[in-house]
C-alpha cells in the first residue's frame, strides 16, 4: 500500500482538479490516500507563502495545488496539468483515466493538445474574467453610455478587458466544436471516455458564473457535460478539499 | 524515410517553437524534413481563417502553429506543448531532446510541470503584455501623475493592465529561480540537459523587448540561457520560419 500523498490546496478551480480526480482515483483505487494541507487564498495567505522558503521549494511557481508523492521520495508535481498526468501515469495502472503514451499514442496526444488548450487559454482567459469581474472598479458599458470620462482612451483600456469575457466565450465555443461532434467526453474512441483531459477543464467552465457567465445555454453540447460530470460521485466529491 | 510533416504556422513565439525544435531534429536525424505553409497573421489572414472550416478542423481553437504528420494518416497536432511532445515521443527515437516517460518518469514529469508552467502563464502573461504594449491608447503613468481623468477608476482599470508586466517579470524571476540552482537547462541531472522544456518558453522569453522588458540583465542566469540557445544552430535556423 503506498503512502499517503500530502496536496497542498485551495478549492479553486486549479485546485479542485487534483482533488476531483484524486477522488475518482479512490473510487477505483480504494488504497489512495492522500492528505490535505488548505492555502487559504482567500485570507492572503498564499501571497505571503510565495515569499517563504519552504513553499518556493516545493514550486518556485508559489501556486497552489503541490502534490508531493511520498511514496516516490517525496517527489513534487506544480501545475494542474503535469500532476493529473503524473497521478494518471503511476496510479491509473488499468488506464481508466486516460492513455498510455506507448500504446495509445494518439489518444495520449489528443489528451495532451486539450489540457494545453485548457490551461494556457481557459484558465488564464477566464482566470482574467473572474479577477476583472470582481475587481472593476466601473460598469464599463454604462460608463462609455453616458460618456462619463471625457477622454476616450480610458474607456479603450477597459474595453481590452471586456475582451476577456468575449475570448472566454470563444474558448467555451472551442469545447462545444469537440463536444458537438457527437461526443460525450474531449478524448478517446467513439462518443469519447472519461479522462483527466475532462477533469482539467471542468474544473474552469463549472465556475462559469463566477465570471458572470450566467448560464452554458448558448453550449449545449457543453452543459451537458458539465452536468454529467457533476453525477460522478467521484468528481463531485472532490470539489470543496481543502476549504480551511 | 518518413514523408515530410506539413506545417501551418508564423513566426510567432508560438510558432518558432515548433519550427526550432524541427530544426534542432534535423541537425541529429537529417532525413527529417517539413513543408511550411506561412498563416501571416500580421496581415490578419489568420481571422479570417478561424471562421473557415478548413482551418477549423485542423484546430478548433483556430490557431498556429498546427502539425500534420503525413506519416502517420495525417494525423492532427495543435497546442504548441503537445506538438513539442508528440514530435519528441515520435521521431526523437534516441531521446536527444526529452525523456521517455516510463523509463525517467521524474525528468518527464519536470519537463511537462515546466512546459505547463510556460504555456499557462509565461505564453498568455507576455501575450497580454505584448497586446497592451502595442495596443495601449495612453501612456499610463503620464496620465496618472497628470490627472488627465478626473474620475480614478479608468486608471485603476488601466493599472490592472499594466500588472501584465510586473506579472511577466515575476515569471521570468520563476525561470531565475531554477537556473539559478547550478543549471543550464530547466531539466535533467546536474546542470540540466537542453530539451523541449527550454525550447518551450524560450521561444517567449528571447523576445522580452516587444514587450517593453529592454533587457534580461535583471536575471542573468535567465540571460545567460537565451544566449546558450542562440548559440545552437539548430535553435536559431527555425526563428524565422513562415515569415510570408
Amino acid at each position: 500500500m503506498s503512502k499517503p500523498f500530502l496536496l497542498y490546496t485551495f478549492p479553486t478551480p486549479n485546485g479542485v482538479k487534483v482533488s476531483a480526480f484524486l477522488e475518482e482515483l479512490k473510487t477505483v483505487y480504494p488504497s489512495i490516500q492522500y492528505d490535505v494541507e488548505s492555502i487559504n487564498i482567500s485570507t492572503n495567505i498564499q501571497k505571503r507563502q510565495y515569499q517563504e522558503p519552504w513553499f518556493i521549494k516545493l514550486n518556485p511557481n508559489g501556486r497552489i495545488p503541490v502534490l508531493v508523492d511520498r511514496s516516490r521520495n517525496d517527489f513534487t508535481v506544480f501545475e494542474t496539468g503535469a500532476i493529473l498526468l503524473y497521478l494518471q501515469q503511476h496510479y491509473d495502472k488499468e488506464n481508466n483515466f486516460g492513455w498510455d503514451p506507448k500504446e495509445n499514442p494518439d489518444e495520449y496526444s489528443q489528451s495532451l493538445q486539450w489540457m494545453f488548450f485548457a490551461n494556457a487559454g481557459v484558465g488564464p482567459m477566464q482566470g482574467q474574467l473572474n479577477h476583472f469581474n470582481k475587481a472593476a472598479p466601473i460598469d464599463i458599458p454604462y460608463a462609455k453610455k453616458r460618456s462619463l470620462v471625457s477622454s476616450a482612451s480610458p474607456i479603450q483600456v477597459a474595453e481590452l478587458l471586456l475582451g476577456y469575457l468575449d475570448e472566454t466565450k470563444r474558448l467555451y465555443g472551442v469545447l462545444e466544436i469537440r463536444l458537438g461532434q457527437d461526443r460525450d467526453w474531449l478524448v478517446g474512441p467513439g462518443r469519447g471516455v472519461y479522462s483527466i483531459a475532462d477533469i482539467n477543464v471542468l474544473a474552469w467552465v463549472r465556475v462559469h458564473a463566477f465570471g458572470g457567465i450566467e448560464s452554458l445555454d448558448e453550449w449545449p453540447n457543453v452543459k451537458k457535460w458539465v452536468e454529467a460530470a457533476h453525477a460522478r460521485p467521484g468528481f463531485s466529491a472532490g470539489l470543496d478539499v481543502g476549504r480551511s
